[in-house]
């Protein structure tokens, strides 16, 4: 396509900043290798191809994905190694086949004895053959069997009893999103290691072969000690990070690849709001930075270069009304952007904001919009 | 299409009871045709030409919009009578008269006289007609000129000067989403239409026209005790409802129409959680009920039928997990749900859940799916 000016789209628009992503595809690439771990990247943030081409090891995969659309989507696009990391739940598993029959090598992720049972009677009715992993649960913010618990065996034994492979264990620590320090998600990233490693040991000592230990989230990937008994490794959000894992110091503010190309409408001069064309539903609900050190509002106001426009943030948001102000709340200080005015607002989380469009507005280096990338949604 | 039965749907899926949809607009416009105004109902809650032409005068409108992706969408439809009801940015100008060319009628928003400048520009560099409602600021809580404020005078004048057309006033109570009791919203609903009528009032005491007065906001369109001098009334989330407007007291439970189906895949015992394959991506980050006398939670979780099931609502949320506990926050009581029973959601606010989703089921008066609306979503 030809290239675009900023100034030339109509607002609302999702920007990706291109040489950003690239840079933390890259950081997150290295720190995998230095780890010795093999990497499964989680596809539920981009929902994209082209993204997800940057980050995968090889055109086949492997990828995570959070839905059965993701996975029809991605097998469409070759990818042909999908974890569906999601409990799987008896309606789903018609698609599932489905897939299967088109050439994708679908595992998938259960934490109980009930959901074992039927999946043995599926596989047996319709001679079929699934791989399983094992939830475990690390942190208690979940899904998952405790790595101690009599229940994991009993999983174990049962899948295998009746033919269905266990393919291994996996465990998400999500409550290192609530982290206050780099040392805390240490702490987080350790106790998921030990009990995916301990989960995968115990039932190995059962004799079942549990041939993968998959751990992971942004946080816990990039700042874990060592993985040491860890196969694999699934992270998402590192691919645009946004402003909770600023808030979490998992990444600067200059990291934020993903941003909400807004236009300026209106003024409440004497409240020192700046009204822009870009609310909730522009942003999404995501108030994630509520519970942390700093609130960024609705998301943090940048010039177009992606610098932060002193401390002006959204304070409110209506469906397609967005509030800008002072962090602090005070009016004044700053001279009002004129209507028309362009900004980029940095979201609180990359997932939800990224939900609400159909289309990245890829820009490139020099500023100017090089691609548009499609994206899809919903299930 | 074939009917479908709710357990041959995957989960999630966006349900819409088509008889309490039905109940709910044949209440609203009972109540307009009592207060003697006319509706133009606000779209952006379904964005679905099924459920708009239930609840349009006619094919051709009139209706509200929030997005000029829905004036484009609509308009394809044969919809000719348009209101966007956001302030009108630069950037969109070409997109408007586009919509013109295709003869639409699409009345524009402004609250400034910098806006009204460059429209004036653009009108007679492109000799283009554009008609404009001044925004209205009525209650303080995002865009609008006071209905007291020289500005408003000084827009009109302007506007006048420069031969666009004044099509009249509008304002938007957003506070009654607030409100803590009926008696609170309808003092609202006076201010809104007291601040509405009195501004078209001065700009009609200066020699400008001004036609309309449009007000509106579901819950200030439903307790209203008169609109004397209001002209139209625009609303959106009624033909839904939700849990937000059922804890102002708006509707209640069993009159909203929305619901998101999903699926048991796990339990926390100990913890008296059930886990779903429900989380915020299928039901929105939306917390509206978070600073109401009872806390939904992320959505009240109910049967079948739509029969709340005790005390049980979404206490947490991940990006496709939900977890269901009792909103007391107990455990136990319940006998647990087996792995595969699927449930029904009421979400807190329609218009963010419905956005996650491309199409609806409609769920019709034998408990089976009898159609699939698509809607749309995006700039």
């Amino acid at each position: 396509m030809r290239e675009q000016t900023l100034a030339q789209l109509e607002t609302p628009a999702l920007l990706l900043d291109e040489a950003r992503m690239d840079r933390n595809i890259e950081r997150m690439q290295a720190r995998m290798r230095r780890l010795g771990v093999s990497f499964r990247p989680h596809v539920k943030t981009s929902k994209c191809i082209d993204v997800a081409r940057r980050i995968m090891a090889a055109p086949e995969g492997p990828i995570t994905v959070s839905t059965l659309r993701e996975a029809e989507y991605f097998a469409a696009h070759g990818v042909r190694d999908i974890m569906y990391a999601v409990g799987i739940a008896p309606n789903k598993l018609a698609h599932v086949m489905a897939l299967q029959d088109k050439g994708v090598r679908l595992s998938l992720v259960l934490d109980n004895l009930e959901t074992a049972r039927f999946l043995a009677e599926r596989a047996e009715a319709e001679g079929r053959e699934f791989e399983v992993l094992i939830e475990i649960d690390s942190d208690g913010h979940r899904s998952g069997v405790p790595a101690d618990a009599k229940e994991l065996l009993a999983i174990g034994r049962f899948l295998q009893h009746t033919g269905i492979e266990v393919k291994g264990v996996l465990t998400h620590a999500g409550s290192s999103y609530d982290c206050e320090s780099p040392d805390a998600i240490r702490v987080v990233a350790a106790q998921e290691r030990d009990a995916a490693v301990h989960a995968a040991q115990r039932l190995r000592a059962a004799g079942i072969a549990c041939p993968e230990v998959s751990v992971g989230s942004t946080p816990t990937a990039l700042l874990a000690e060592h993985l040491d008994g860890v196969t694999e490794v699934r992270a998402g959000v590192f691919v645009y990070f946004d402003l909770v894992m600023a808030g979490l110091s998992v990444c600067r503010i200059e990291d934020i690849a993903l941003s909400v190309l807004a236009t300026v409408i209106g003024h409440q001069h004497d409240k020192g709001w700046t009204i822009l064309d870009a609310g909730w539903m522009a942003l999404s609900r995501d108030r994630g930075t509520a519970s942390q050190s700093v609130d960024q509002g609705y998301g943090l106001v940048c010039d177009l270069q992606g610098r932060p426009l002193e401390d002006f943030i959204l304070v409110g948001a209506n469906q397609e009304h967005g509030i800008m102000g002072r962090r602090s709340g005070k009016a004044g200080g700053a001279a009002p952007l004129p209507i028309g005015t362009q900004v980029r607002i940095l979201p609180n989380h990359a997932c939800p904001t990224g939900a609400q469009y159909g289309q990245y507005k890829v820009l490139g280096r020099g500023g100017e919009i090089t691609a548009t990338w499609h994206r899809f949604n919903g299930w």
